[in-house]
């Protein structure tokens, strides 16, 4: 099995990245391991963490419409160019943790997706040397209002509300050459999204060295690569679950906004008092 | 004259917030004054930092159109809620630093503006206490590559590049009624934009409260309120500066891109090799 890096809070509060066991205890890490974080003598196990979202990007950068059947969906054509947006890092939540249906939208989708995280600060990366920019991979949702994203123009309010980018539930290194994304809702057995990571029209080097030709991406950043066919609304109560070949399963809840809010990081925090 | 909290580099290379005294010297503040930062005894003298931009914001938030006028002079109607969009941390750049026009643009446009910067973790704000979470106020240039903003659709990349955020050169605690802001061009004694900010469509208060209804903001995260009429171009050796009564002046150089890089705060770091 592939290493399994986290991000864990500590029953007394404290965030640590790690090394996922196979006994679910994690060895603990001394920093986030893209800065050279290395093994501790520490192991917590199973019983005294909580998972959050595995890596706390200063940005999120994001790609619409890189699946061509999706593209079509939207009813667009494949883009030229790699279509950038930004989610902002509030918008984190970790695998269990719970998706807040916004009152201002009256559609919320979903829309799995492959995340890149980066390993180092990275300005102008010809395609050549973007692979070694990558530092591993995990799984990302792009929650969207798609009545909001079709009424603003701007997608920032659509697919920037708290919650709205559930990530996890940890980073592998390698990718399986081939592996397939699927996007499951509550018990249905048939996917609602299936569709091969090699299917993207934009790579990911391609992505990394496209973006760090207009900003500098640094580590830890995050990349969402765009979702393929298959989108459709969420509804309050819903579990929708992204599984991805060779990295894993994130899983999140639908509620109602306002039960229990989630702090940036994807740590629990006191109740919203609206 | 009002206080004035500024974010400095000394030549050891540490980051400080202070308080800026008339003779240009800085008293070094424990944190940053939103985090409640308290005055220590160390104060280095006018020729022993640099400035940075006076605040590192997790996110910053911008307005398009919140100025009838601007609306009018881009073909638009006011809006009717605010238009939101997101610039990355990576572009914000010290007043004095340079704004690197990128080969990827033939068309690259000031935009004066006022920022808000927040006081305290804001979620769900009702308008009556949005100006508690308002810590401060200073300048921003919204740069913005007009040709790729149109071509693109999402703003992202427009207004993303590395330096398309001057942001500064301190902040002040209180806005002047009616103040004035003013964006010069070069030597040119006529500024090119000139608008009271009291004309802007929704204030400070109401951004403050729309936006916390979306994401999270957090102590130190910045808003950009929207520029007047009267943008236009900038070209490589061009000097702009923005002027808001009772705050100060934000001036930049615009240069070719890869003759001095800046980092991410404003500090200086090594040459761009490309």
């Amino acid at each position: 099995m592939a290493q399994r890096y986290v991000r864990i809070q500590s029953q007394a509060g404290q965030l640590h990245y790690g090394l996922l066991q196979p006994d679910r205890s994690v060895r603990v890490l001394d920093a986030p391991p893209w800065l050279k974080g290395q093994l501790t003598d520490v192991e917590l196990p199973a019983d005294s963490y909580t998972i959050l979202a595995p890596c706390a990007p200063s940005k999120i950068l994001a790609i619409g419409k890189n699946y061509a059947q999706h593209a079509a969906e939207m009813g667009s054509p494949p883009p030229q160019e790699p279509l950038l947006f930004i989610k902002p890092s509030t918008a984190v939540i970790a695998s269990g943790a719970s998706i807040f249906y916004p009152p201002q939208s009256q559609r919320v989708d979903y829309e799995g997706e492959l995340a890149i995280v980066i390993s180092e600060r990275c300005v102008d990366c010809p395609i050549e040397q973007a692979q070694a920019k990558i530092w591993g991979y995990t799984i990302a949702n792009d929650v969207t209002a798609r009545d909001l994203q079709k009424r603003d123009g701007q997608w920032t309010r659509a697919k920037g509300f708290d919650s709205f980018c559930p990530l996890g539930p940890w980073i592998v290194r390698e990718l399986s050459p081939g592996a397939r994304l699927q996007t499951f809702l509550n018990d249905r057995k048939d996917p609602v999204q299936s569709a091969s990571i090699d299917n993207m029209i934009f790579s990911p080097e391609q992505l990394v060295a496209y973006i760090s030709q207009i900003m500098t991406l640094l580590p830890g950043d995050v990349i969402l690569t765009g979702t393929p066919a298959g989108v459709g609304p969420l509804h309050i109560g819903d579990q929708v679950r992204i599984e991805i070949e060779g990295i894993g399963s994130l899983e999140n809840s639908v509620t109602r906004r306002g039960t229990a809010q989630v702090s940036t990081d994807g740590s629990k925090s006191v109740a919203n008092p609206h």
